[in-house]
């Protein structure tokens, strides 16, 4: 294993770990108990939910894989505040928007040759990236890891006691 | 820079940001705040301080940096759950310990040769790691960057409203 692919790995193993542990969290987590704050007057569980799978969706175009499946998560759940918008996807779709965004993001992570994770992401131009080459696809991965763990550790607050 | 450099870099810059958000996010949180639950019958602002510093101060011997400054801190917050010890540092010891020992560990980060951060950390065995590369020291720093996000996300529900 090469330098690249050793460092390669270190970051998709964060990645699939912090996916892990919120799958492991969501699922001792009802439905029902998602549309609860995770603390008073703070985020509810629908709602950092449908921000991950927004936010998640839109590492598929910024990761140059493909396009968002679901740009209309942007407004409710990445412009806009939870309890402002009236009508959101229900806890249920929101889950199943999860594990299929989260499935495709594997499998191009699993197939991108290790030298192209340090290309440029979709954000940063030809130029600008040549001058700073930390802008690439990789360091995309290890932000987001650290996105998930944060709401990850609000997640956990809606696991009900033993 | 060549690619160990950068790789280094990104690791570096995931840890340094997510050190100056969990900051600007104590900022704003007084001592007396941070004596309550982050939730109801969750875990308080001091023992989640509590806890980072512990886990940091660990880094330092965990990375072959130095010793540990503050081993009286694993009991109460590493091998014990919140509310069940009676007597804990207070909280203005506790932010001072934080500073000091990420500022310890900012040094030493700084200082390292790019070469030795791919060497292993200090719980894994000369022979596991010449099987096992990837278990070296910024390996460590990445996970520990998660876990400092992860715990991030739950301090910053003690952010009073402004």
């Amino acid at each position: 294993m090469d330098q690249q692919q050793l460092f390669v790995k270190m970051a998709v193993d964060g990645w699939d770990q912090q996916i892990k542990f919120t799958n492991d969290t969501l699922d001792k987590i009802s439905d029902e108990q998602l549309l609860s704050e995770i603390s008073p007057g703070k985020n509810r569980g629908i709602y950092l939910l449908g921000h991950l799978v927004a936010v998640h969706d839109l590492m598929l175009p910024l990761l140059r894989f493909e396009e968002a499946a679901y740009p209309e998560l942007v407004q409710p759940f990445i412009k806009s505040p939870d309890k402002t918008v009236a009508d959101l996807p229900s806890v249920s779709l929101l889950k199943e928007q999860w594990n299929a965004v989260n499935e495709k993001l594997s499998a191009h992570i699993k197939s991108l040759p290790t030298a192209d994770w340090f290309t440029r992401h979709n954000s940063v131009s030809e130029e600008d990236f040549a001058k700073e080459p930390h802008r690439n696809r990789l360091n995309v991965l290890m932000g987001r890891t650290s996105h998930l763990a944060n709401h990850r550790g609000q997640i956990v607050l809606l696991v009900p006691k033993a």
